[in-house]
């Protein structure tokens, strides 16, 4: 495994191994990777002749107020984990060569970036389009691939990918949880003991939903409605926003039906934790909610 | 020479010449080819082991009050220059798939975009650059061509592939005129007889900014004064701006020195032009205003 810092480097390397024919996997992350990232790394080594991993904590997709300094930073653990999972190149660039002084291009995909966790998060997506562009640019992958926890950045990127017609394919893989059925972030290891218990509750609304709709509740505002009681019963619990929406459009719907996304942004603490839910005849039978466990023994 | 009409088609040509190690050099035309165009197929069959062009005249970079409408379309003569010229491929796609109802990306280049041309025409750079994302994801090209007589284009294309990491090179090349002066644009068939008379004051006014800056005047103001008022003598003509800016920044300079840009753009009738000239010790001996004219037996 090679880690390779330089921008002009990394762009040498992958463009000579696309005109030799080698297909490129891309897992792009910020580090502090859990078994969310593995599970991406795994695919992509499955998929594809050679896997990078990007670890870049990407400052113009944080907000002012947001954790752009604490977020958590394991790089040596980070190449350790990498290396178990036979990754062949770490992409570990730094912030003044990505963005110098002069930068001055976004990349933005209107309206979808701009509800959700865009109502709160204003110039969010926007930088991770504008990333991710750079490094699809850098790395030429022939996939890249992204966990549903981010559901509405995998929505947004897709959308990208196809307006832009970017030469690759977008994998959304299933979110991976812990056992107790939290999804798996670099930020749960902000929360204290009791908010930690507490988010817990999150998906357990999820799985109230998922429960409503097998029983043939179809009514979004009254499934949204027992979520909120369920989450509001916690006391760290802020809920942000809970919403069904079509996944593509990310409209809110009226009704359940097709592919929707359940999903919901609550802050604990000063944590803020997202998670959702796929339904609709395709994509609900590969959500897998609580079927994948983190392994123990990591 | 193929004619490609596909948008996957095209990508996957591409994609397998790339793969087999084939440069592939890029001119992004809207059609109605002229010696302008000619000049940049060739430098790129020059570099380049097959060169594509596409023809597309693409409606966003075009404002509600601008000639998206009456843009000149002379496929069959293009195909036949293209030809000519031993292109290897035409890609000539088509609006509504360049487009799909749902698309909703935008690549834009701040600041940079809003001043000069971006003044009258506030979505045009933008429009510019989605559509040259798109077009570079689909052709996949080594080196692109664009021509100096839409510098401040150049300028806005240059920095979005440095911003975004774009695999390629980006060559910019020198304006062609008509004998007595005129720069080549598919818009000059617009101009009646007095106007066509009238719009040669344009390059004599470049001409004149270069004397001045040749007999030592050094004064942006002193310079643009003379400009204007040797284009105000002409009845047709409206000028929309005259300025001298930063080659880079674009920023309006009080002091010509190192690597400036002199432009222009002027109506006559319902038709705007543009012009400049580049200064600066490494430049300006590569402005080459008036060394290339149009050949005559075409």
């Amino acid at each position: 495994m090679r880690i390779i810092r330089s921008i002009p480097e990394m762009q040498k390397i992958s463009g000579a191994l696309k005109r030799k024919g080698v297909t490129i996997g891309f897992v792009p992350t910020m580090g502090a990777l859990h078994e969310g990232h593995l599970s991406l790394i795994r695919q992509s080594r499955k998929e594809n002749d050679i896997t990078i991993v990007s670890i870049f904590v990407n400052p113009i997709q944080f907000g002012p107020q947001e954790d752009l300094k604490n977020y958590p930073r394991y790089f040596k653990k980070d190449v350790f984990l990498c290396q178990k999972e036979k990754v062949d190149f770490i992409f570990y660039p730094q912030a003044n060569r990505m963005y110098p002084e002069n930068f001055k291009t976004s990349v933005e995909v209107k309206e979808l970036g701009k509800v959700l966790c865009g109502v709160s998060r204003p110039n969010h997506f926007c930088g991770v389009t504008t990333v991710v562009t750079k490094l699809f640019n850098i790395v030429q992958p022939a996939a890249a691939y992204f966990g549903q926890k981010d559901a509405q950045q995998a929505t947004i990127i897709r959308r990208m990918v196809d307006d832009l017609n970017m030469p690759l394919k977008i994998k959304v893989m299933a979110t991976v949880r812990d056992p107790d059925g939290l999804a798996l972030s670099s930020r749960n290891i902000y929360l204290n003991r009791q908010e930690r218990q507490d988010s817990l509750v999150l998906s357990k609304a999820l799985g109230l939903a998922r429960e409503m709709i097998r029983h043939g509740q179809r009514n979004a505002f009254s499934i949204i409605a027992r979520m909120k009681a369920l989450i509001s019963s916690k006391r760290s619990a802020k809920i942000d926003y809970i919403a069904i929406v079509d996944s593509q459009t990310l409209k809110p719907v009226n009704t359940v039906k097709g592919n929707c996304l359940i999903t919901l942004a609550v802050r604990f603490g000063k944590t803020r934790l997202i998670d959702n839910l796929k339904t609709g005849k395709k994509i609900g039978d590969r959500s897998h909610l609580f079927s994948r466990v983190r392994s123990s023994a990591k």
